[in-house]
Parts: structure tokens; C-alpha cells; sequence
């Protein structure tokens, strides 16, 4: 495209929105459904199928360790991964402020091509839509994503057992913590960097290994305490939580402790909880640990008769502390 | 919900994100599987799947003949059942601006919700972002629909022959000229309304009877001439229509030409273009004309061997003009 500029032009549904789709959409999402160009794509599906929907609307749309399009990526194809399913396929519709720099729209295109590609998933249609400068922030992506279930009883958030150990694949607040920095304009002495990252080879992984995980869960949104309140509500059993075991990033800790967050309430976009039965955490573990995306993992409780519905932590010194869901707004636009 | 407003809160992921899942979207999308909460859907589907995904974010929100919400069922619905498939399953994201009146919110959502359930759709999967005041307008709402696909070979854009016969289900230009009329504040002797409306129903009823239809397309942004250019590219062939036999009402003929605009490149809501082999257009005709969606379907034109990839039109003196694509954007948010 010649423009230096996103036009109200693109979203006419006319010639203009056609070359933006030829020149730039087509060429950053290579998918032979897509290139079709009807209203809707066929796919060949076979069996259960999960489907998640995500938009994205992130501030500011890069910051390190990724952007919004990446992240509308990893953010839909991790929720389908963790119903036991393989993410096959995308659709992809962007909202887009008049005057958003062309070179920005590219550079997120393209991050969310190559995404894609790298999730092994195929963006198979799409819609664009510009609203007039002021009536939208820069860019917003809707993605949903498509994948076939894999194992014969999917993982569920009402599945969690007492008794069942509760695990988690990395470090907890990397995300939040970055994105609230990069809009304060802080910097730490020890860089933050988003945890974005696609997980569902390291889901399929463990599920091929490990059949009977009760439940997959990514904590973005409301963090590690929120996510876990909420498993807590649907399966009717406690969570008990121990603080020393929680793995957090020094960086984050410091940074956490300067601006008074907590980083149990900071959202995370390339970690998951795994609940599963006593016996095979070890299991989990030793599998989580041999991916680089798992190498923090680590087992953080254990599924409690005890206090249905919430979640308990027990701190170092021994005392007890409920953690509520979080409360208010910590963070607008943090995914 | 107890508060006037929308809050930033609600798009938390927290406390607030879960009062408004539970107090407002399960009481209007009821679906069980919407009511397991996780963050993804399990679907039952065998077979070739058809997948549509589109923004709405039209300006105003309500108007004559619909509002946002059922404007974001018909949308996609339409677009899944296009491609020969009966629509099952849709996915609901919600972007809100922070003060949108929760009077406006429930009203759309239970739009939304009735439409739906009209629709044989259920809603399964959803998400919710809250904007900053003035970072958004009020409601973007993404949909996603999923369906069956009902035919061996599904209608496509690229299966136009020369010697099929062009339909339209009916009238043309209704929905677009509701949208501005309603922006510009304009008051016409004659109402217009739009369109909007779900047609999956005819659809079915039409390829139920008549397998072998090669396009369906309903004329949405950039309105009949538009689609119509899209067709003749997909397929490299000719479309030729006749102007005194294209649908238009007294009102939205006088409403155009008191404004400038021709109804050819408005868009429609609640149409949709047909183009079978010619012996079955009768037929098809009289299914469309006994279904008060399609009372006043015409046969327009012919895709002709002639002018591949080009729409012409032949006038009541014989003339011949040619109908390019839109160009510019004649009306942003109007869908």
C-alpha cells in the first residue's frame, strides 16, 4: 500500500478495503481458505471441536516481548490449547483508528502472521472495520480460534479434585508487570519483558503423556489469584496455596513492590495452572521443566476439601491469607 | 447490575467481570455450555464446518428495524449460511466504553440473546473489554459464527457460469439509508427501515430444493454493485443486469436521490444475491416470493462469457453503464 496512513477508505467493504486485503492481509497470512476471499471459510473438522474468542485491545501496542499481534495470537490459540485441543485455525477482525501509521499496521500484521505460522495455525477469514480518528485507540483484533480435542475427557475448570496437586508452568506477573511499566514510562534496573508466548505444543506435550489433567487453565486477566478463584468456584473444593513456592521473577518482585501491586493479581499471557492428581505431578513436572517454556515450573498446592469455592495461602511464617478475586481495575487494556 | 453505568471494572477479569457475566449475558444467551465458564467452548461438529467472523460497530446503536446486537447476529449468521451451511454456534465479544448506560447495555444484549435463539444459534463463548472513556464509542460487538455445512458442493464466490441467472431476495439499499438518514437526523415522508434480518432459514429452504445454486452473497458494505464486482472477479466472468428490473422501494429511491447516493453501492442487511444455472431461476424464484423474506426477489441480470471480472449495467433506453466497486467510503459505520 501506498498510503502513509490508515484510510476510512480500508473499511468501505470497497476497492480500498479489497487492496488491503490483496497487498497487505493476504501477504502476511498465507492461507489458501483466506485467499479465496468469501465471507466465510469451509473447514474439514472432524469430531469435538473447541473454540475461544478473545479481542485484544493492549496500550501501548508494542512493548517488549511482543504486540498486539502476537498477542491476539498466543492470548486465543493458549485458551483453546487448554481444553486438551489442538488450535488449527483463526479468524482475524481488526478495528483500526483512521490515521494509524501504515508501518505500525504492517509490523503487527506481519508479528501475527508469523504467530500463527509458528502456532500452526491458519488465519482462514477475517473482517476490517476503520472508525474515524477518536472513535477507536489505534488498533484493536478480534481473534477466534478453532482446534480439535485431542483427549477423550477435556480438561475443565469444574474438574479440579480435593486432593489433586496444583501446578504452574512459569513465573507469575511477567505481562501486567511489563505493560504497566511501559505505559508509566519506568524502567527498572533489571528489564521486564511480557511472557507472550504460544503453549499449546507444551499442553498437547503433557495431555499425550498425561490423559487425565482435571484442569488447564492460563492465568491472564486478574492473575494467578483470580484464575484460581474462579476454579475454586466452579469445581466446589479450596485451593491451599503455598507463598514460598511461588516462582516470581526478582525483576518483578522489585518492580511489584515500587508501584504496590501484587504480582498473584498481574496478568500472565505464556503460563498456565495444571491441576492434576497427586500421582502424576512429578510427571507433569519433570515434562514442563525439559521446555524452555516450563523451566520455572513449579508445584505451587494442593486441591483442599477444605473452604470450597476460595482460595487459601500460606505464607513462610506459617499464618493463612485468603486470596479473593481481584477487586476493581488494576489495569485497563493489559491484553 | 446494580450500577447506572458501565465501569472500567468490568472488563477487570475480576470480581466485576463475573457479576456482569452472571447477572447479565448467561440471564440473555442461555446456553449450557456458556454456563461452564471456561475460556474456551467444546463443540459437537462433524464434518465440513463453515466459519465467519465480523466486527459491528454501527453508528447509532439502535436505529429503525434493529440495533447493534441484532445487527451482530443477522451479520455473521448470513455470512455462515452464504456458504450453504446451516449456522449452529456463535461466539459474542463485547468491547464497551467505559459510561455506556447499562439501559443500553441490557437492551442490546437481550437483542442479541432473541436474535440468536430466533436463529437456531447458540451463544457459547464470549468475552468482555472495557475501554477508557473516549478510547472507544460506546459498543463494538465481534461475532463469530460457526455452522454445518448442508451441501456437497458449497456456494462459493468463484462457481458464477455464464448463462446463470442473477437473483436478489429483494429490495435494495434499505439498511444503508436507515443508517444515514438516522446520523444526518432526517426525517422522510415515507419511513425507511432497515433490513436486518436472519436468512438462513430461506437459504436452506432455497438449496434444500435446489442443490446446485453456485453463489450466494449477501450485499452488505459497499452494497449490491460492489459484491457483484467481487463475484465477477472470483469467477472471471461477466455479470449483466438489467436497471429496471433491480428492487428498489419509493422511499429509498426518493431518500437517495434527495441525497446523492446511489442504492446500488448501500448495504444491505437482510438480502442476499442468488446466481444458478438458468433453468432453475423460476424455481428458485417462487420458493424466495412465498417467504416474506423474499416477497420481493427479482431476477436482475445474467453472468455472461463476456467483460470477465466486470458488472454492467444495460438501462431502460438501452444504454450500457458500467457499475465499478465503491470507491471512497461513502458512509463509515454503517455495519
Amino acid at each position: 500500500m501506498n498510503d502513509a496512513k490508515v484510510l476510512l477508505d480500508y473499511g468501505s467493504g470497497g476497492r480500498a478495503s479489497h487492496r488491503l486485503i490483496g497487498e497487505l492481509l493476504l501477504r502476511h497470512f498465507r492461507s489458501p481458505e483466506l485467499a479465496r476471499l468469501n465471507d466465510a471459510a469451509v473447514l474439514d473438522l472432524r469430531g469435538p471441536v473447541a473454540v475461544s474468542t478473545d479481542s485484544f485491545t493492549v496500550d501501548p501496542i508494542f512493548f517488549p516481548g511482543g504486540d498486539i499481534g502476537s498477542l491476539a495470537v498466543h492470548g486465543t490459540v493458549n485458551d483453546v490449547a487448554m481444553l486438551g485441543a489442538r488450535p488449527l485455525y483463526l479468524t482475524c477482525a481488526l478495528i483500526l483508528e483512521e490515521g494509524l501509521p501504515m508501518a505500525d499496521l504492517e509490523r503487527i500484521v506481519a508479528s501475527l502472521g508469523q504467530a500463527a505460522d509458528a502456532a500452526g495455525v491458519a488465519v482462514v477469514t477475517g473482517d476490517t472495520k476503520v472508525m474515524p480518528r477518536g472513535q477507536a485507540d489505534k488498533i484493536f483484533i478480534n481473534t477466534t480460534g478453532i482446534g480439535q480435542i485431542m483427549v477423550a475427557t477435556p480438561p475443565s475448570g469444574d474438574r479440579a479434585r480435593p486432593g489433586d496437586a496444583i501446578l504452574v508452568s512459569g513465573s507469575m506477573g511477567d505481562h501486567g508487570l511489563t505493560i504497566l511499566s511501559q505505559r508509566e514510562g519506568l524502567a527498572f534496573d533489571a528489564p521486564v519483558e511480557s511472557d507472550s508466548a504460544c503453549l499449546s505444543h507444551l499442553i498437547l506435550k503433557l495431555l499425550e503423556a498425561l490423559p487425565d489433567i482435571h484442569v488447564l487453565r492460563d492465568p491472564t486477566r486478574g492473575g494467578l489469584a483470580t484464575t484460581l478463584n474462579e476454579i475454586a468456584g466452579q469445581s466446589r473444593a479450596g485451593c491451599l496455596i503455598e507463598e514460598s513456592s511461588l516462582p516470581v521473577k526478582q525483576a518483578v518482585k522489585a518492580g511489584c513492590s515500587f508501584l504496590g501491586l501484587d504480582p498473584l493479581y498481574l496478568a500472565n499471557e505464556g503460563k498456565f495452572i495444571c491441576i492434576l492428581p497427586e500421582a502424576q505431578a512429578d510427571a507433569a513436572l519433570s515434562i514442563l521443566r525439559a521446555d524452555p517454556l516450563g523451566k520455572d515450573a513449579a508445584r505451587i498446592g494442593t486441591v483442599t476439601a477444605e473452604n470450597p469455592g476460595k482460595v487459601v495461602m500460606r505464607t513462610p511464617l506459617g499464618g493463612h491469607r485468603m486470596l479473593s478475586m481481584l477487586e476493581g481495575e488494576q489495569l485497563p487494556r493489559i491484553c
